[in-house]
């Protein structure tokens, strides 16, 4: 037998929520995960520091979608509620056919407490057509950690923002 | 002799200031002129009221430079201040040589009063990059009306967003 820690019983909710500074070293690695995945690390300079800066400036935050926007990805048996009153989070029932083995599952655990493991992510921003006078999102990352993919997760994230 | 309407004096301000919603019937004439000259207008179709609701949506604006964000830049022989106090307009003395004839000038008369002319504009926006945790910008459009090119205003108004 396997222990929960490494296999996660396949009924589970996947969460969309908007990310806060509590999920900057997440981020951190995701984004890092992503640069291995894309053979670019000689291009990955982050430091969890300058994403925090950066993407939680503390004065006057703007609302989701009009600047910098990262959505986070967890898998938990039992969501609990985001508080959050600028973005509702969706939260889907996943059926994940089988057993996931994941190694990482305790450096991923939800920032937010509870019992949730962050499994991706996606960054955005808002583009703008002035032809159209139509504002857009550009998708600039989406992620999904490798044991976690081929479950429809992606997916999932990209219609959270499209 | 010309009347001051068709020749300006070729020793004016140049003022770079932050667009609000005023300003929105010259920002669709200079985006239908961009159109014009980039022979693309089958693909225009902004109007100003989508213009307006997109640009200056009327709940929570965001800071400049966090979501897209218009300058006007325009000519005057004596700019009034501007009181907006998000930015702080850029203002630079140019010799324009020699006298500009400008059929349109009336058509462009500065939204804030005064006796400016609206002469260009930038539409930017931002955007990210996560391997390096490092917001930039992103440059949409950049115009100067035809009257008033080769003196260096295309210059002045891509140094005030880079």
């Amino acid at each position: 037998m396997e222990t929960s820690e490494q296999h996660r019983p396949p009924a589970m909710s996947a969460i969309i929520r908007l990310a806060d500074k509590r999920d900057v070293p997440h981020i951190h690695r995701l984004i890092h995960q992503m640069a291995v995945f894309e053979r670019l690390t000689h291009l990955f300079s982050a430091t969890e520091s300058s994403l925090a800066a950066t993407l939680f400036p503390s004065s006057s935050p703007p609302p989701p979608f009009r600047s910098f926007t990262v959505l986070i990805l967890e898998l938990s048996p039992s969501p609990s509620p985001d508080l959050n009153p600028s973005f509702s989070p969706i939260v889907r029932e996943v059926d994940l056919k089988s057993p996931i083995s994941d190694p990482d599952a305790e450096a991923f655990a939800s920032a937010g407490g509870g019992d949730g493991v962050v499994v991706g992510f996606v960054l955005c921003f808002p583009n703008y057509s002035s032809f159209l006078a139509k504002p857009g999102l550009y998708i600039e990352d989406i992620f999904v950690r490798e044991p976690y993919r081929r479950r429809g997760l992606g997916r999932m994230l990209l219609s959270a923002v499209a």
